[in-house]
């Protein structure tokens, strides 16, 4: 792709289009945004530009479009697969200063908010009227509610709550050319043509750059519950995760965590909690509802099924502190595993009751390359966070051995029915992974679609597929 | 749009794609599949075709596209927007002998089937294994799995378990070229790449056939109860649904009736049920669950609200048969409505507040253009099907001075925050509508849509815009 450099005149139209304070060529902020969280990866932005209005962000993509210069949408930067890296250099287009929650409609139990808007920021806001916004992933406290889109983001609350998918009603979108467009409707139902707001919805800011949402919103339960299970085995572990559902239970989380990760959260956090021998791997549950002794009720059910398969012991947090501290163990799991090694994260998912065959195959696959892997994730919902863990593996095996491990491991996915991806999207590195999943003819349907709204492909260049 | 003419030789072309008895000519099936329910439109095929194999519908896709031949996929017939109408003439290519439930995966919640299996089977099927496939159109003992999805149908229970779209995890589709692809991958979550799911869903059949799909289950709730609330003004019920939301609650039913629907169902079903004085509207709600004091609380806490908000009366189903009955009432209303007169339905759809200000506009509307309406639906969802009655219009006012009243309508609805439709589509009869809620660049993105996936635009052609 032929992109047009930015120059020193580029500059200057820029800041006649956005504040002038708006716009940063420092090399500090280039470098700040040259990277998210996806590995070590870095690449410099020619320009950083925060627009404050989708007026100055339709502008902004119009001057972009007519001049051919490459744009990278970006929103916190927490990605896990390299979507907001600015690969072709050009601008990175930051929504950080687009981060107003514009309503919360308590009538209609939607919230309208700008992109830019920090997932925890209005999980807070509505739950001080009594709602739930009931997705939040691992990053809630720093990522944007626009980036989640773009991502199809999803987190632990999806085996009850459903996806993210699901609680997108409509979209403000700024097309490549600038042209604005609301994709759908603020309904919860909608059969009216082609439903653009779920093609932008994981499209990874190829499509266009998502300004506004519309956002459906539930009653809050009253009151939840927690279980941390230990396991003798991480298969048994996994084996109860199905069994737990095909009891006619649905809890509202129920995630998965190996051993090692355990250690490694107990290094590296102020965690009170024993870790005991012949425990290999840990569920954690989570109920919630308005009816407290239905809870227990549910709590004693669950914890049936698990001490059937092989259960060995079951913590309850009850109080606040108590399901916080079990909550913690979870929440702090990416960031310790990443704080003991260099690593790279795959976030695969699979059929739920597929679990075991998958965990098993990861580790066959990781012994036949000589790789270790510490896996915890959304169990519930199939999806599984295969970390691997570069500790001793020589430089040549990490670069040359490890990719066709990690494509083994796609194609175990896969043939599992299941897909590349679960909840961190495609963006750079998961690229050369698509045609294990996906064939010629489907692909050439995306590239197809990307053409029809990005015809000189300038936003996020070089992202999902080549 | 120019199409070949079908042929002798085309006939027996055909009965070399498929079996020769599954290609029909004759007049009497050309006219029974010239027409679906809506209102008394009707367009003759050339001929109907019956595939029994995706391979068959592929070789037929692939034969049609060659020699651009016009196709119209048609599910059971009982479309509300003539989605299924061969406007071209063509093939009627009916689903009706892919009806095979292929697997039901009891083990991951799932359910594998052809497109042509009745909704109402695959929901009586799943529930032997104590499992929900929640999504139950009035018209579920009829219509098709593939043609639910195609229209993105509702129904009652939406509300509380989310759309059709929630329960569609992968489809298999044949490609208006003959290419047969799976959208997506068999799994809860899903993100790699532009979602083809999302999009199939609800694309009329104009983008591709869906020939399988996997749906997504979840366990079947142990019980549930129905209450009848009686309201002495439609507007007081529509004001009782979203106070019932705001108190905390999630029926998994909230459906609305005028009386004039109810007096027309009593006219023609065999119903004992007392019809008060000074009650203008109904609300029927439903609670689920696995607890039934839980229930019984939450039935007294929604009595409450309703009460509050001026219902006069509540009548409680505990028994099968009592909930059995008061379901049958919302059931076969649109039935009798159709019964009663000639009529057209319109299927609005708001936020769930709004539905006071939408009624009130409707009848408002009604008055100024001189027609009389009858409203039920889905206010749970804020869906309300709008059935416009003749009786004593004259033809002249039917013909040119309705569309203006339903124009006003529409124009309304999008005022409102909402769309042309929330269930039925936009087929043919809600297509002169599109530009009301549609700008001519989002209506161009969807065309553009169109032309990646049938550049020859031999599917379903004639159907959501022009």
């Amino acid at each position: 792709m032929q992109f047009s450099k930015i120059t020193i005149e580029t500059i200057h139209q820029l800041k006649t289009i956005v504040k002038p304070q708006n716009v940063f060529t420092d090399e500090e902020t280039l470098k700040r945004y040259s990277h998210d969280e996806t590995e070590d990866l870095s690449f410099l932005p020619e320009v950083v530009v925060k627009p404050e209005t989708t007026e100055e962000v339709s502008a902004l993509l119009k001057f972009c479009y007519d001049n051919t210069i490459a744009v990278t949408p970006r929103g916190a930067g927490t990605g896990l697969s390299g979507g907001a890296l600015p690969v072709f250099g050009g601008i990175s287009l930051s929504m950080e200063k687009m981060n107003k929650i514009i309503e919360i409609d308590a009538r209609n139990l939607q919230a309208h908010v700008e992109a830019g808007v920090i997932t925890e920021v209005l999980i807070d806001e509505v739950a001080k009227r009594n709602l739930l916004y009931p997705v939040d992933p691992s990053s809630k406290g720093s990522c944007f509610i626009g980036g989640n889109i773009a991502h199809g983001s999803g987190g632990p609350r999806v085996v009850k709550y459903g996806t993210l998918r699901d609680y997108i009603l409509n979209l403000e979108v700024v097309l490549p050319n600038g042209e604005v467009i609301w994709t759908g409707a603020n309904t919860l139902k909608y059969a009216s043509g082609y439903n653009l707001t779920q093609l932008m919805i994981g499209s990874e800011g190829t499509l266009g750059v998502i300004t506004k949402a519309v956002l459906k919103l539930v009653p809050k339960p009253s009151h939840n519950l927690v279980m941390l299970a230990s396991f003798p085995s991480a298969d048994s572990a996994c084996e109860a995760v199905s069994a737990v559902f095909r009891a006619g239970m649905t809890p509202s989380a129920l995630e998965f965590m190996e051993r090692t990760g355990m250690e490694w959260v107990l290094k590296y956090e102020e965690i009170k909690f024993e870790l005991k021998d012949n425990v290999e791997a840990y569920l954690l549950v989570e109920v919630d509802g308005n009816n407290l002794e239905t809870l227990r009720a549910d709590c004693e059910k669950i914890g049936e099924v698990l001490y059937k398969h092989g259960c060995s012991d079951i913590l309850l947090g009850e109080s606040a502190s108590e399901k916080e501290e079990l909550w913690k163990i979870r929440r702090k799991m990416p960031l310790s595993v990443k704080a003991n090694s260099v690593y790279k994260e795959e976030d695969t998912v699979v059929p739920r009751a597929e679990l075991p065959k998958l965990l098993k195959g990861i580790k066959e696959i990781g012994n036949k390359y000589g790789f270790k892997s510490v896996c915890y994730g959304h169990a519930g919902d199939g999806n599984l966070h295969v970390n691997i863990i570069k500790e001793s593996m020589t430089e040549e095996a990490w670069e040359n051995q490890l990719p066709l491990g990690i494509k083994e491991i796609m194609q175990l996915t896969v043939k599992l029915g299941g897909t590349l991806s679960g909840e961190h999207g495609i963006g750079l590195i998961q690229k050369p992974y698509m045609s294990i999943k996906f064939s010629e003819v489907h692909l050439q349907l995306m590239r197809s679609i990307k053409q029809v709204f990005d015809p000189k492909g300038i936003l996020n260049p070089g992202k999902i597929f080549n």
